[in-house]
């Protein structure tokens, strides 16, 4: 192909004229620096012209210092010589839009504190690794691929895998939900679920409202889709439904409310059923649709399952239920899902199909046959068991260390915080001399409040290191408190 | 749980309590139909009452009709008899936006004609699983996995899997581009690196130039970020340059030049390193930076592979460019990338952390542990072969039997014919009753140009079928040509 566009005539030598076009393709960089030219032997072939006019070009395109041979190698091309070409140097910056800007601006990766292994980190409510059930996943892995093989590497559909999708909506009637008349799409995680309802539903100063605090991503997500966020306090251990219905009131056009019910971030909280009933009812009054984030729900180590707000919305379509299981099973296969009215889910196919075509077969395929097998069941009672012990051993030490306020988390992965008139970023700085970190709790607000909480995630560290590393942050607290800083 | 609201006192008989409480929550939805309770001996120890007072309250239920038992299995909720609840039905597509609305109307798969197994498909341009190597797949699969373990089912990076990353540089490099300054972040195939780079760098009204025709899905992704989509005639076989100038002279500010220089899709041409280097240079002249499509760059059956037009962009920072192994592997998978000058892929990487986190770190370690193995190689030459015959199958086929004033098509999995005259739509009817179907070529143009043109993928078809189907295309075209309709 390198020769393709080189035609010969008889007016010019043959070999000045295969000279002056390889000269040309590599000046240009249409050759690059390096690469290997057909021997001398095939050139001529592939020309149709005799060997020796090759043998001159290439002696001469060598004394000109554009090839080079290398013994036993053949022929290369040097273009290191070449008079430089003008520079092009993009600023990509300049054209960047307010998304791009803000994801960046809020991207709380980026400044994050650095770490190293000794480092006790409260920060993570990722599930541990360690208690996955890998030997499982393996035989889910070979049982799908030898029932469905290649079918399983091709293109899906949009909407997801149809077994999957299956034993989804079984699921969600085992959690109360009445299924008929909804469906479920299949997507990236949690994530990307909001970020489709987000796409398809609002517009640029939309109203939203939330509790505050609430999930981090969220808020950065809302925001970068330009919504005003309004929030009810959940900051005293359950919903401010004065300040709820007050916001609402006073706010004409409400978009969309987004709520935690279960294992609330950062506040762990567990909405209890009346609650949830009072807070569907008020949505349903004012025709406000929910998005329910389905965080966690098999976490709760205290009592019985809670019924999910969607439960409610049975015979009715006023609620998008997102669904996930990241934070107990595999999340780096990326998968959750929205539970919603048959029709909002073959409109939300299509702009999953705009976004990424589908989420991968095979990683839903695996799941699936995971979670069928048996040992879903009892891996779900061996964390249950685990992250419990976690929990009462993180929230004994929190009383015992930590000077606080309140402590809130009825399960989940974390805690929850409220610090006596102690800034939490002081305090992790301090901690952090000391190789402890956490989250400070500002993240989770709307509007700059909650300088005075943190939040302590424990799944992914033993015992010791939890008690340890809470007496630490209660040390360094008690200190900042005495001495002020 | 059920129980957590109930408290009880002195002032009335404990049954009646008991009573009013289960009926409230059972008529507020607040206990699900059919859902089973404690038992009375369980009850009584979890409210701390005399057995008797739970026995009286549940038959006082079922007399009312709220609760019934089933022999040997317990009692359980009936809430079918309860008055209806006034119902909600929330309209959605009243806050529909304009992004929502426009995926589901520029949906084709939504409107495509219906078929059957008999139906001879020339629509799809995926790959044929049946070449698949599945058992070298699994290998990846076990090998990654027992070095791996759990690390690759929990949380990865947003940019991606570093060891995934590094192979793609040197492949990338193999490809003639100096990867020196640049980066790759991993996408969920070519379909979310297109959506995050228009995510991130365009703002409605932003002028695009691209080919015309082109990529379908390109064509609606630019249109639903609001886009005004501007192209140069590709139809003749090669890229209309005076028009290409014009454009750019006559529009002062073009945001980005999107192309795909290889296997363009629809036409299949495969652009020659000269023009290659004409475009890089206009858009450098111009300061146009470039978004690439590398699709299927392993598929050109007659000759050497090609450089990216990327390769020309070394020491520069104008191309952006999106590879992606779905036309050729596991397109299940979703897995592409944006190799990109280091700062653009840092940003970018925040915007993919707002979108899903991540891509599947099962599917790029799968993928990556794949692609080392030798097979790869071997797998490549194997469908080239294949894929080549089918190309020259199609073709000869095509040649004999359509009638046309030009055939396009290169190499990879489709081919581009330009009809004397007939309605490409109509052409597709007449077909369609003789169970053969295609694309119509309109769908790929920007200003509802190519009536009388259609794409022919042959990739999952076996050779009779490509032969049979082009056949009937063939004389349902004569038919229209000498009736008309």
């Amino acid at each position: 192909m390198i020769f393709s566009n080189l035609n010969l005539d008889d007016k010019t030598p043959l070999y000045m004229q295969i000279r002056d076009y390889l000269e040309d393709m590599i000046s240009k960089g249409l050759i690059a620096d390096k690469s290997k030219l057909p021997s001398t032997r095939e050139l001529s072939e592939i020309l149709n012209v005799s060997r020796n006019s090759v043998i001159s070009t290439y002696e001469e395109l060598k004394s000109q210092g554009l090839l080079y041979s290398l013994p036993g190698k053949g022929t290369f091309v040097n273009s290191s010589n070449l008079a430089p070409i003008t520079p092009w140097m993009f600023d990509w910056t300049s054209i960047e839009n307010d998304y791009m800007a803000g994801a960046n601006e809020m991207d709380i990766v980026k400044s994050e504190v650095p770490w190293t292994s000794d480092t006790i980190s409260f920060k993570s409510i990722s599930p541990d690794g360690e208690l996955f059930d890998v030997e499982e996943l393996k035989k889910a892995f070979l049982n799908r691929i030898s029932l469905e093989g290649h079918k399983l590497l091709n293109y899906g559909y949009a909407q997801g895998y149809k077994p999957l999708i299956d034993y989804l909506l079984q699921y969600m009637r085992d959690k109360g939900v009445d299924t008929e008349g909804k469906d479920i799409l299949i997507t990236n995680g949690f994530t990307e679920a909001f970020d489709l309802i987000l796409s398809s539903f609002t517009e640029k100063g939309d109203i939203v409202i939330c509790e505050n605090p609430t999930h981090n991503t969220s808020i950065k997500m809302m925001k970068l889709h330009g919504l005003e966020i309004l929030g009810a306090d959940v900051c005293r251990g359950e919903m401010d439904f004065d300040m709820l219905k007050e916001i609402i009131e006073s706010n004409k056009k409400i978009k969309f409310a987004y709520i935690t019910p279960s294992y609330h971030n950062p506040t762990g909280m567990v909405m209890s059923p009346e609650n949830r009933y009072r807070y569907y009812n008020i949505m349903k009054k004012y025709g406000i649709p929910i998005i329910e984030d389905g965080f966690n729900e098999e976490l709760l180590y205290s009592s019985t399952h809670i019924f999910p707000i969607a439960s409610l919305d049975n015979k009715n379509n006023g609620v998008l239920y997102i669904g996930s299981f990241s934070k107990i099973l595999f999340p780096g296969l990326r998968i959750g899902w929205i539970l919603a009215d048959k029709g909002v889910v073959s409109r939300l196919e299509s702009v999953k199909r705009c976004k990424n075509i589908h989420t991968s077969s095979l990683d839903q395929a695996i799941l699936y046959e995971y979670l069928n097998q048996d040992s879903f069941g009892k891996y779900v009672k061996k964390i249950r068991k685990v992250y419990g012990e976690k929990f009462n051993c993180a929230y004994k030490a929190v009383e015992k260390y930590i000077p606080n306020e309140y402590i809130l988390g009825d399960g989940g992965l974390h805690l929850f915080i409220k610090l006596p008139e102690i800034d939490a970023r002081e305090l992790l700085e301090e901690c952090h001399k000391q190789n402890v970190i956490f989250m400070p709790g500002d993240l989770f607000f709307i509007d700059n409040a909650g300088y005075d909480t943190l939040r302590l995630g424990f799944s992914r560290l033993e015992t010791e290191d939890i008690e340890k590393g809470i007496k630490i942050i209660g040390e360094c607290a008690n200190r900042l408190l005495l001495h002020g800083l």
